[in-house]
């Protein structure tokens, strides 16, 4: 148990400001060791006050730094920038967590038909995290004391009609995994599918997708409180990294 | 056997100015009903012209049309206009061949760092090739006279060191194909692995690579002769559409 949460952390979680990224912003936050730091990115500045609000009041020992950021339109000074300020002698653990992630435009896949709006897509969900994945390794060095978690989903390894963007956006999010993970041995990598969890990306994927199957799918499972909690899924994480990481896994809420 | 080649077809082909993509050509020009068009794209106005060269050797009954184009750059409007070009009344089958692509950089994935590369390689890889697939489904409308073909490789479903932006790249089409045939059943979709095979971008490959293991493997398979021929791996996938093919399927030469 203490292995990895009996540490002092560098720990940096994108989409930090609502949803499955605030939950797991506060879990995590109870479970650091005292002097650690928790940097959350995400768009909305309002968003990440109240999760750092909130990990004040669960974890004040924690120090909190916000980094607004708009992960559509990233670059790599940016992220050095940002982690320059830190120094790895500080820390005994480096934790990275890509959770920040855009549904997409509920389409047909066949009606995405703007390269400039895959450009879009991709960049906000593949290439900024990239991008960051490097900067946070190039900042911190220590490959054995780094752990990058990809929040990834299902729709990553089976098809959901209607989210085709999310599922290849997903798809080449975990091929990037396991790239990562085999050329960097030393690194624990972990993509983690948290299942169907109530958050707001449910409502915008109802009233987006424009497959009729998929929407009544996602409206049964608001309508019958079947959508998991954020504090349940982002509890399972936190269990699985107690217990300890392999240098690769996928695992899956139902797992 | 007759069933797809037996018919007035307009064809396309990607990446069709030298090795596999002119293989191709070659290939199914000579086993497409008089008559029919193809249409072969590529950078290399060079390239181009030796292929149409070899197809009005071998097929002199099919018409062959040049489409000079560079993916990095790609534009929804250049492919519509295109298009629309040919009616969708004047052809029996449409089959599209998605098999332009490079190879990345050759550098270990956390030093593809900038999200700029990142973009124009997806564009060249994914982008494109999405964009292009909208146009040709809406010029031709008749999805159950649409056969899709995305070559693919093992990089999709296993890593190859030093590889990863191609591995990455690869991955997303093939769950991009996977949504495809889910959203559009009537369509036959087709994702084929060629194994190695002896072209141009094995020397750039062993040339780039910054993993060792990789550039010995590639050093060897070509010092040894065990390369598949391009002449090869077409055959494997013209038998593989001589004998039909179900609405979606990924196929490797060695399955």
């Amino acid at each position: 148990m203490t292995e990895i949460w009996g540490k002092k952390t560098f720990c940096l979680i994108t989409g930090g400001s609502q949803g499955i990224g605030r939950e797991i912003a506060k879990q995590f936050a109870e479970k650091l060791f005292p002097g650690s730091i928790m940097v959350l990115s995400a768009r909305s500045v309002e968003g990440l006050k109240g999760t750092s609000s909130l990990i004040n009041q669960v974890a004040p020992e924690i120090s909190v730094e916000l980094f607004p950021y708009d992960m559509s339109i990233p670059k790599e000074q940016d992220f050095s920038n940002l982690l320059k300020k830190f120094s790895p002698n500080d820390f005994d653990l480096f934790l990275l967590v890509h959770n920040a992630a855009t549904e997409g435009s509920g389409l047909p896949i066949k009606e995405c038909s703007d390269p400039e709006k895959w450009n879009a897509y991709m960049a906000t969900n593949l290439h900024s995290m990239a991008s960051l994945t490097s900067a946070f390794l190039k900042a911190f060095k220590h490959e054995d004391k780094i752990i990058v978690i990809n929040i990834t989903s299902l729709a990553a390894i089976q098809v959901i009609a209607g989210l085709g963007e999310y599922g290849v956006g997903k798809a080449a999010r975990e091929m990037y995994m396991k790239v990562l993970s085999s050329e960097s041995p030393l690194l624990r990598v972990l993509s983690y599918s948290p299942g169907p969890v109530d958050t707001s990306m449910v409502e915008r994927v109802i009233d987006k997708v424009a497959n009729n199957e998929t929407k009544s799918t996602f409206v049964k499972m608001r309508d019958e409180v079947t959508l998991l909690k954020p504090h349940e899924t982002v509890k399972k994480l936190v269990d699985l990294i107690s217990v300890g990481l392999p240098p690769y896994s996928r695992i899956d809420y139902y797992d």
